[in-house]
């Protein structure tokens, strides 16, 4: 069994915003030389997720305005216990559980063996400082 | 290790329902022939999703009714810039995040290592099309 | 390539709480050898979940009040149709979808590959009974 492991960081200024990372994924995935086998790639902090959707621009500004509706943004105390941490971020621990923490993709023939449309995104929902992203391919 | 991939094809005819489909996956374990291990089913399409919870028939309609109530079909421009595209069904990019788009399943002796209820369903949130769900088995 | 499976059984007495099991699945890890690999945890019934995020008492109170006004318990026939089987947990059956069902964690260097404050918790959301999870390492 081949393996190899890749950290990926990313710095996004906006406190919500989604970057396509399919091509570092893929990236990974060639240099592993993994042909048959399975590609996991997670957020490794708590307010931030990666999923699979639809590089759409459109979609993106409704995907924040329904996740800004689910969970609001409140710095006080008063809607959310864990801003009496001292953090403003409760809402994004939440935004993170709608969107999910990680995805696992099939690699088949060497590659992200993914339908039309599907494109892998670091979603942030607690910007403006670096923050890691794990890729591991396991396979033969 | 041994692996197999192979692709189901789902043709819904209402625009949001749910298929069971545990029979089918847990086929594709047996031809697999791989004892231990782990097997990965995903909607390879973005408006769809593979998700595992009870086959029972009201609470497929709780879900609809529900998924309905966090993000309404709107085919209009108002709520959803996506449908600006052209598309109607930015409602069901966001129904597919809240039931997510693979599991991962342990394969234990040969068979899915299901608790007392658990099964494999496929959703759909945009049907009326042929879509795809990818199963690969990977292990020993 | 190696692979270990163990159930872990929880008796949580609260209808909705967060266990932190992180331990637990470290220790299912180092038992396994496995040094380079993937790990699977699920919960094993389809009213709990297993998720990665902060232990920090306040935001579980957030999210139990969140997920309450998401899907609000409500034994009644009126609201869920699921209750008609003589059930009263059609509510938990939803938030156990928006927490989700897995998680996949990579295994490196013989250890949970984690981010500061990634931490696996069982999901509860109709206790007072014994619920399994499943851990299964795979990997060499």
């Amino acid at each position: 069994m081949k393996s190899l492991t890749e950290y990926l960081t990313f710095h996004i200024p906006q406190r919500m915003a989604f970057k396509n990372i399919t091509q570092q994924v893929a990236d990974v995935v060639s240099k592993s030389g993994v042909q048959e086998g399975l590609v996991l790639c997670n957020a490794m902090h708590i307010t931030a997720s990666v999923f699979i959707n639809d590089d759409e621009r459109g979609l993106h500004e409704d995907y924040k305005k329904w996740l800004e509706g689910l969970a609001p943004f409140d710095a006080s105390t008063a809607r959310y216990q864990h801003n009496r941490t001292g953090e403003d971020n409760a809402d994004a621990h939440m935004k993170r559980q709608v969107m999910g923490r990680e995805v696992v993709v099939a690699v088949t023939k060497g590659k992200l063996d993914f339908g039309p449309w599907e494109q892998i995104f670091y979603g942030e929902f607690d910007g403006n400082r670096p923050k890691r992203v794990l890729v591991k391919v396991i396979g033969e």
